[in-house]
């Protein structure tokens, strides 16, 4: 959908208008979402993913619309990167949670794009994207990346966090250790009183006051996204494993879905909003074993 | 352990005094875990339970002790009987849900038989059944039973729910329509917006004033159980299946998982008081699919 097609969807319906930052953000991660997606198709032989594209309609509590696309194949063993734009009205109990949204009768837009791969080599790890810009009274960014290895090999680890610290160092000094932590603090798994992962970085709400900053630095973080992820993939891909090592990726799993089922916070707002369930799961692993 | 035992501990601890009742129950259904686990065994032929004894001492914040039994095998792929008889303080935020816990500083005791087998053959149905006792400055029974077939036999449903409501009619006329309207209604997976399965009985709170009436009736459900179970279980085991058939129940697995992970009362119960995620987490399937 083109940037005048998404202005006029939402004009026929009764929401607030999205700022041009909102559409500007749209279009960008729109982009991101079609590289990526080739870039991931390039490590496929016969697989390639496939798109649904889908609109709500003013009948429903939430309104917009998006595409999901979804590829199961032979490294992929099941990758699903979607975007959305979606505006609407918060529920009573979310209005209170969310920043700038009592001042506008619950009313936002958001839009993002949202990652998750679950690889089938063991040695190779999952991954978690996720940028979004959000508009109530207020406005502002937010997202990240994380890894999650099964069989954690520590010059991954360094690539991955180095790659995202370059993307930090264009905005502050501050920015990378800020949002890093921020990463290790919210991929916690309590119950187990471990990491999710290895971290990367979390940015919960970004609105330094300038929006062209914060946008370029969301911009950063995207357009570093391949760097940080791909060169481990193509290192891993080949690597023989065993069936125990199999074994322990499907329990390694079970705890992603006990994560993002009982803490994320992404999912309870996907769910909150009567957002479409297939694109809330999308992140949920193809096999996992308890 | 024995009666005079369970006493000893919890005379240990800084904790409200269990009653007799909550003794009795505890026997109960401490019984019942052995006559389920050994009759569950009988149709095994090489796996049997492995059987996890658990203490937890003054520094945690949840005390008591329990015993976990878990068995992997052929006709079972998973399956998981607990006993638990804990005693400690609810926080804050949990305080304001449980009646009787705001008089009584937040504390209480609890006693229960939680139990879900996950069957290898996709045409036999999942079970759940959970049978407790929660004394605060109230006391109030609890619990039920219901089923989850991947592949429905209306004759299997009907036998099911039959002999529930024989067990229910020994307490009165209304019990069986009302708890199985409970149970329709708890058991539902709103974002699908479908029932998890075919139901059965579901008891928040029992208090009728009549607390030897309402064991007795806890009493006759937990003795239903493995009649209203075994003879689906001995009908289905053998019959011949397709990988399409495994595939269906693997992704109705994961609808079970999301259930209890994202709406389960008890799930969020055992994490909210502290309890162990390994006793907590038996509900989870073997191996699920999204």
């Amino acid at each position: 959908m083109s940037h005048q097609q998404t202005k006029k969807v939402l004009k026929n319906m009764p929401s607030i208008p999205a700022s041009d930052q909102m559409h500007q953000a749209a279009e960008y991660f729109k982009s991101l979402q079609e590289r990526i997606t080739k870039a991931f198709e390039g490590l496929e032989e016969g697989a390639s993913f496939e798109c649904t594209a889908w609109e709500k309609t003013p009948e429903d509590r939430l309104q917009g619309y998006g595409e999901m696309r979804l590829m199961r194949g032979d490294v992929f063993e099941k990758v699903g990167v979607n975007f959305s734009f979606v505006h609407g009205v918060f529920s009573e109990e979310f209005v209170k949670q969310i920043p700038g949204a009592e001042e506008n009768e619950g009313r936002f837009v958001a839009c993002g794009i949202s990652l998750v791969a679950h690889m089938k080599n063991p040695h190779a790890p999952t991954v978690h994207m996720n940028l979004r810009r959000i508009e109530t009274a207020k406005s502002w960014f937010g997202g990240g990346a994380d890894l999650t290895p099964t069989i954690e090999y520590e010059e991954d680890t360094t690539h991955f966090h180095d790659i995202l610290k370059q993307a930090c160092e264009s905005y502050s000094e501050t920015a990378y250790p800020t949002y890093k932590k921020w990463c290790d603090e919210y991929f916690f798994i309590k119950h187990w009183n471990e990491p999710r992962g290895v971290g990367g970085i979390f940015i919960d709400s970004l609105d330094s006051g300038d929006q062209l900053k914060d946008f370029a630095f969301i911009k950063e973080i995207g357009d570093a996204f391949l760097d940080s992820y791909m060169p481990i993939l193509e290192k891993r891909i080949a690597t023989d494993y065993s069936d125990a090592d199999k074994q322990k990726q499907l329990q390694k799993r079970a705890k992603y879905v006990e994560f993002n089922l009982l803490y994320d916070r992404g999912t309870k707002f996907g769910f909150m909003t009567g957002g479409n369930p297939e694109a809330i799961l999308m992140s949920m692993p193809p096999v996992a074993s308890w």
